[in-house]
């Protein structure tokens, strides 16, 4: 398969080139001949943008706020958003930190939804961490809170953009914000009442983003590297996704804080920094294609679908 | 866990109840108590509307459009739509009649974007299909194409909706219509030439729907059983997810059209048709949830987010 364009390492970038490697010889279909449209303009890629940036465009992911959780497979790195749910994240590291996760499991993998890991017996204690927390289902913004707004119309929200690396909606009138169902995102699992998640489970999006649920539930951060250890389980048999057997469980070795690891076993990760020129450029670059391969430019971009570009640090 | 929500057995539908099961001692924090909003009401859910449906609100798949992919553990299920690719259909028919795909592979697995079959050698001949056609990105359609326009605003097309189960967008100033990039599409594999795609190499989303390839690339049809075959291979290791190695590779058996298989062997789908009452109902279902588990409802829904179920033949 001829490849014609390179490719940037970060795994998160979404590369929009589909090759296929035909010879040329063969014979035309007898059709109309459109009339052809000028070929769009060779501008600068996501790839380029990445290439050209400054050691300023990124940030290292915060050791204090980034969880490690170690499967056989690999390890999949969170990062919290405590600006969003500070209650959560505190809850979450409080868990992490008695080893509350150490020994649980992946409990469910649903087609096109998500992935949830909990204690599938029911029954692990919890000794410091609380129990019971209000839904940060939206919170209160201080206007230091950076969002770096999209140009495009969401239908989910007001407002839509990033806040430091994290894709997020914004109500002005309400004055609230919170962190938005893309691919990636991390929230925490609940019952009917709002206040009955308290980060005992938490489940990440692995496929269409499914923005109906923001605003029902808090989301309290994002995975950075290690999806692919997540979207790929094999689909639990059960309802939702569940799995029905504990053999069909991936079992997590332990969840830790970035920061409680010695510093040679941390993953060394930095993130585009969405309030930077080269992030803005970076959205415009997906938003309006150029080049060879593309024939029409979309001139929109919806949410989910902007990279946030994490690498490994430099 | 335990489950507090019947679940419908067709694979398609997207179920938003994400449970976690808590014990009802433990100390609630201390915090300021939100006003709490009223609960919404009680309604029909999507689950409930397909059950009350009736067979007529049901359309079996076109066995004549209809193509098998057998892989080792399973089939993948994919109908064509003629009505938006109709040589692209003919040509990938005809690849299959003379056996072009049988023995072939998944040469392509992208996190958050798709799977690709080809040929990986590029080797193998062309007996009668055409080796080139003019790439159908979009197509005029006809005022008796059935189009059920979603009500709410959509970023990459001046209208969305579903076309005899299709995801579409259309545009009624220059009179085109196509298939939109959703979870399931399936694309023609396509180098920098808009002629450069056949039906050798096709392609399904398996992620978050890259609606920016709209109108960019012909969209054949789409998957409507065993997603979970695709979207569970490990990913490529080489640029854009292609395999390096040919043992990475899931081989292809065989693709057959369903009228060319015994009627014994086909699987009996059916799916709901999108110009009925029930389908209606079903995206406003989804648009604006009801019940005890959602709190705020979103009033509005994007287009790959609509489910288009589909079951076993009742």
């Amino acid at each position: 398969m001829s490849l014609r364009f390179a490719v940037p390492h970060a795994r998160k970038l979404l590369i929009a080139h589909l090759l296929a490697s035909l010879t040329a010889a063969g014979l035309a279909q007898a059709a109309p001949v459109a009339a052809k449209a000028a070929p769009l303009k060779s501008k600068q890629t996501m790839a380029d943008l990445i290439k050209a940036s400054s050691a300023t465009d990124w940030r290292p992911l915060n050791p204090d706020n980034t969880l490690y959780m170690e499967l056989e497979k690999g390890r999949v790195v969170i990062e919290l958003a405590p600006d969003f749910a500070p209650n959560h994240a505190q809850n979450i590291k409080a868990l992490v930190r008695e080893g509350y996760f150490d020994g649980l499991a992946i409990v469910r993998s649903q087609e096109n939804y998500v992935a949830q890991w909990a204690d599938p017996d029911e029954k692990r204690e919890i000794k410091t961490a609380k129990r019971k927390l209000d839904g940060e289902f939206t919170v209160k913004y201080a206007s230091s809170l950076p969002f770096t707004r999209l140009p495009d119309v969401d239908g989910f929200a007001p407002q839509v953009g990033h806040a430091n690396g994290f894709p997020a909606g914004r109500d002005p009138k309400a004055g609230t914000a919170w962190l938005t169902h893309c691919y990636a995102s991390v929230g925490v699992a609940r019952g009917t009442e709002s206040n009955s998640g308290d980060g005992t489970s938490l489940y990440v999006v692995t496929g269409h983003a499914p923005r109906q649920l923001d605003r029902n539930i808090t989301v309290v951060g994002r995975v950075m590297q290690g999806m692919e250890l997540l979207t790929t389980l094999p689909r639990g048999k059960g309802n939702l996704g569940f799995y029905e057997k504990a053999e069909e469980r991936t079992p997590i070795k332990s969840i830790k804080i970035a920061a409680d690891v010695p510093e040679a076993e941390r993953s060394k990760l930095e993130i585009i920094r969405t309030d930077t020129a080269t992030f803005k450029s970076i959205v415009e670059a997906q938003r309006n294609r150029g080049g060879d391969w593309y024939k029409v430019p979309a001139g929109y971009i919806d949410l989910c679908n902007v990279p946030v570009p994490v690498r490994a640090q430099k």
